[in-house]
């Protein structure tokens, strides 16, 4: 009787063992989001205005609740989610390129604005306007297939380097935005680029970059071509701007491209503003945030009026609107990822 | 020493009993999915190779297998997933809006096409050309904000009936395409509209006649305009055309939207050629459909040169392209959900 007891209760707990470590395999996503939240960030008032508005949206029950499915958020890219100094690294981008493609250009060593980019002179290329970057744009960004671009880009952003910090571009991220971008997804916010950065400059990276995929990324885009080369259909990119999504263009792309208003937006710059405006004008949860540049130490410290894009009016009005400022210097602890 | 035993007993068996019924509720999705596949498609050929296509594309370590956020598929909508005849439902709405605005415009009654709309002379607004349609299209789909033009087009929907079956236009929906994009989904498919149509037409009611949000609904765009109307930001609707989504559109407008190629696609006409074409002259897997009007009882039987666009081209070319030619009379059981 005594054996057949014990058996039974080694068979059950075994049992009860195998079932608990199943039953536990289910719980270990839960115990992994209970790790830190923003890291990154110091212990100020962004931080707390940031995790009160996450914990309102998703709070069920509560008066700030926002079902999973409108959680959506939307962020500027240069300047707000990676570095856009010392220049717009798509700018960075279109000289190297240039460059590359010179050889097989020879009238351009007597052609502006193509005669002062290989001359180094950027004073020059600045005195072509803003028709003469349009050229240099379009002899850089149209003229071969969609997929051929895309590789053009993979390839320059695994070997080209930052001019300052000699890291790769994609590692010029800002630490605390991409755990803001983590912290949101892992409340049910499914994330956005609306940058005035080319679409296709971003989407070969903004996965690696952001864990962003790339039909998550609006951005500036160009005229596509249906074409069949050689019995195969390709889309040729044309010479010829499709969208400026930027300004007012964002609030116009987050229209087209998603169809309904984020409750989430951030941003850096005066191109933000609209979208800014339009996102918290709406009824109902809207944050938004403008990403100061304050740290001339470990980034960059400038605003208002200066040669990368204004923040004059956002900030002016940020107080007024109850849009949080992020102090870079103040409120983060690290900027880059490769920060000591 | 028996009590104890048996009170250990039953603590064990009854912590047993709790733990497996959480672990069963853990459960219960797989169970669910386990339900017969695309109930209303006869077991003909056109159902095995969907399935197989989807088998193929999912087992991990396959040749034919594809990453999770590479599943992308893609939808014609009109005539695809709901049907086009007697009119595009589109053309239906904006008959019934220019009459319900023809109050406030006494000039129409002078004035064609509005003139021949009025008085139900369908041969006089045809002979104002494609200039007299896109003129009755910008007088019922622009000149509102974007909320006002939603909230137009989702009470339209709430009301209006289909000329035939009198039925609410979005229960017009084919049953069989409803569980295809069911199952896809089910399969870790990203499911999208692509359409000719104009995309916040379908936005307000995609969700809930197909289960797919409103940024994964691809179609024709107006420009739209930012302002401030009495300090709120708004985006008005612009009577100018921004893209038209359809024929060599289509694989531009995924490009646009998506930035990735899909690997299933479906269409039913040669509006649709180019996007069939695209997806599956990729390298890799790639599925496409069309679907093929053949009930003249259940719904209507037309392809080649009917009134409502031409099934020619892709028909011809649908066997050397290994297009899935999709007979609605032979391989569906049910054409709409209200079907006997």
């Amino acid at each position: 009787m005594r054996n057949r007891l014990q058996d039974s209760d080694t068979i059950l707990a075994s049992t009860l063992v195998a079932l608990a470590l199943i039953f536990l395999s289910f719980l270990a996503p839960s115990v992994a989001v209970a790790q830190e939240v923003l890291p990154s960030w110091n212990d100020t008032a962004a931080k707390t205005r940031i995790m009160e508005f996450v914990k309102a949206t998703t709070t069920e029950g509560g008066e700030g609740y926002v079902a999973p499915e409108a959680r959506i958020a939307v962020f500027d890219n240069d300047g707000t989610l990676w570095s856009e100094q010392p220049f717009y690294f798509q700018l960075g981008f279109m000289l190297d390129r240039l460059k590359t493609l010179a050889p097989q250009h020879p009238e351009w060593k007597e052609k502006e604005p193509f005669k002062s980019v290989l001359a180094g002179d950027m004073k020059g290329v600045a005195r072509s306007g803003e028709k003469g970057i349009m050229d240099l744009g379009m002899a850089t960004h149209a003229g071969m297939t969609t997929d051929q671009f895309s590789k053009i880009v993979t390839d320059w952003f695994a070997t080209a380097k930052h001019p300052e910090t000699g890291k790769p571009y994609d590692e010029m991220t800002f630490l605390p935005m991409r755990e803001l971008l983590d912290y949101l997804r892992a409340n049910g916010f499914k994330t956005y680029i609306v940058s005035g950065g080319g679409v296709e400059f971003m989407r070969p990276i903004t996965e690696k970059a952001y864990g962003i995929p790339p039909e998550q990324v609006i951005g500036s885009t160009i005229v596509t071509e249906y074409a069949i080369v050689g019995d195969v259909p390709v889309l040729k990119r044309l010479p010829k701007i499709d969208f400026v999504d930027d300004g007012p263009g964002k609030p116009s792309g987050i229209n087209k491209f998603i169809g309904r208003k984020p409750i989430f937006v951030a941003g850096n710059s005066d191109g933000d503003y609209e979208m800014l405006r339009w996102v918290t004008a709406a009824k109902g949860p809207g944050f938004a945030m403008i990403v100061h540049h304050t740290d001339g130490d470990r980034e960059y410290a400038y605003d208002r009026q200066s040669a990368f894009g204004k923040l004059d009016k956002a900030l002016n009005e940020a107080e007024r609107r109850n849009w949080l400022v992020v102090d870079m210097k103040a409120d983060w602890k690290k900027v880059y990822a490769f920060d000591k």
